[in-house]
């Protein structure tokens, strides 16, 4: 009944490399000048790495402000061999400092496109994922509030579970904490496997109009050199990542909540960095702060206010392993009445 | 890409009789006493009527003490003939104040087995609807606690979602809360129609283990008389009502984060109640207490402490609908990447 309530079948974490560490939350002020803002980062992520932390993690869209129609004139085109100065500073500075570094996010610009993307970098200062935000706020109340981030920016394809030195985690940018699919995806996602799918699916509805009928019929094939020995290795993950930027409306009521929900519900941690407000600012969009750390029981580790801070705090992953045998909720999920289903299958990069 | 994230497609609720309307949760004190218990209930209802309340709420197991071993004592066959005292009551008094109930929970014995289970009843004093706990309480830290509901009791095997004078209503009790799952699954839920299901699935290994593959096929069959007219009237739930008892250590930390999680997630309301804690009680199960009710934002639009009281509060369905047209989380969903499927069907009772 179990491992039945998710699709592929989720398996516990991995053992990471080390399961005890200091992460940073750089709560950082971001201005209009985006080389004062790389260097500025820099900066901070150097002092949080000299306190000891072993991954650092920057806010969403944290070189520009975070104004929607400026976006573009701060991107920058992570694939192309063209200069971008915050990836280089990013990757230059996880390697000098032997940090894992979850970059916050950037716009960037690709084949003409605009997307909301975070970059996680390795100790060799290699970049070892790129998630682009999945879910884009859209949000209106005719004649009084409009923030309509599609209108600019392109949503990101799939989801991002990325195995590092600081254990497995999992990316979100900003709204796409909103749907606890994605974070009950990473947290049992896991097989790292070459995927196939096929689908069909045919609906009939009879002469009169009395009867719908649906056939869904599904292929799925996973391929991998070594699957039997994998299988045992390959796990979901132990940290959610997202960096974000809430307003001070749904800041104050949901931030902190959609954060303890899906560290709770899926037992396990969940790390957020938001920009500070910069109390200079006339921009229309102002934003909560708050960065924090939650832990697997929904308890909250650490939090910032509103200013700019960093947020040093203690990661141990061994707690994961304390309430999810207290409690299996895993085990007490009832795959009989519903299923998650990971599309796209669970493959770690 | 935005229906296509739960199978079968979710769509919003119906217009309920009355959208706005006063809830009372009756946060009350049980004793050892079944009969004072029954009158003691009898009177709670009576008065959160008079005062104007169109739907009660009890709590779980409100019948006798939470005493595992015991509930057998207090136990009541719902379905036969004999007599239900505690039943009976819920019945009469639904019908003499004109009221919706949501029963709270009382230890239900059928055919050898025992079930916490909640029965809903209509003005007319009939039983709309039955749930028994689908996720049964197993917490273990070993050498320290254990508190294992499914060594006593059996778990319920589907949702209940019911449709009342007062809105569509999802059903769960206590432990049931834990899994984001089901609150999905109501919200969602809706499509009053018969099903019939029938899936196959196969799973082949090749020799060298080197391949995996997964065929599956499904067909489901959905009957109605009407189906064309009834798909844009039939919908998800306007509120879910979860009858609980969390102890003093969970309820601090996860009681209303969960509710606030369920309601905000799907955009709908969420009421609870739980008994009051008995400050005379020797028992090793203390209740948290603090029934609520939660509104679509994750507001909290009343909670109760430790005492025992009633809470009265207002529900106003206009919002589900005034959130949901500015924040469209059902069409934001990422159906490509995720799917929740409700397995059993969305068959409203």
């Amino acid at each position: 009944m179990a491992s039945d309530a998710r699709i592929p079948a989720p398996i516990p974490p991995p053992q990471p490399k080390i399961s005890k560490f200091k992460i940073a939350l750089c709560q950082l002020l971001v201005t209009p000048d985006k080389e004062r803002n790389i260097a500025h980062a820099r900066k901070l992520i150097e002092d949080a790495a000299r306190k000891g932390a072993k991954l650092v993690v920057l806010p969403e869209i944290w070189n520009c402000p975070l104004s929607l129609k400026n976006l573009s004139k701060y991107a920058e085109d992570i694939d192309a061999e063209a200069a971008c100065p915050s990836i280089s500073m990013l990757s230059e500075v996880a390697f000098r400092n032997g940090i894992t570094l979850v970059g916050g996010s950037i716009p960037e610009l690709s084949a003409g496109q605009l997307f909301n993307t975070c970059c996680v970098f390795g100790p060799d200062g290699k970049l070892k994922a790129k998630h682009r935000k999945l879910h884009l706020f859209d949000f209106e109340v005719p004649g009084e509030v409009a923030f309509r981030e599609s209108d600019f920016l392109t949503a990101g394809e799939e989801p991002t579970i990325v195995d590092t030195d600081v254990g497995r985690i999992g990316i979100g940018i900003c709204h796409d904490i909103r749907f606890p699919e994605l974070a009950m995806l990473y947290g049992s996602r896991g097989r790292s496997l070459t995927q196939n799918r096929e689908a069909y699916t045919q609906i009939y509805i009879n002469e009169d109009e009395t009867e719908v009928w649906m056939m869904h019929w599904r292929v799925v094939r996973w391929t991998s050199t070594n699957w039997l020995q994998q299988k045992h290795q390959v796990k979901g993950a132990h940290l959610i990542c997202y960096p974000g930027a809430f307003n001070m409306s749904t800041g104050e009521l949901l931030w902190e909540l959609m954060q303890r929900a899906r560290a709770a519900d899926n037992q396990l941690f969940v790390a957020t960095c938001a920009p500070a407000p910069d109390p200079n600012t006339s921009a229309d969009y102002i934003t909560w702060g708050h960065s924090g750390l939650v832990g697997p029981f929904g308890e909250i580790i650490a939090t910032a206010g509103h200013e700019e801070t960093t947020v040093i705090a203690e990661v141990d992953y061994s707690l994961i392993q304390f309430h999810r045998e207290n409690l299996p909720l895993e085990v007490q999920r009832q795959g009989d009445m519903y299923k998650m289903v990971d599309v796209l299958g669970g493959n770690a990069q």
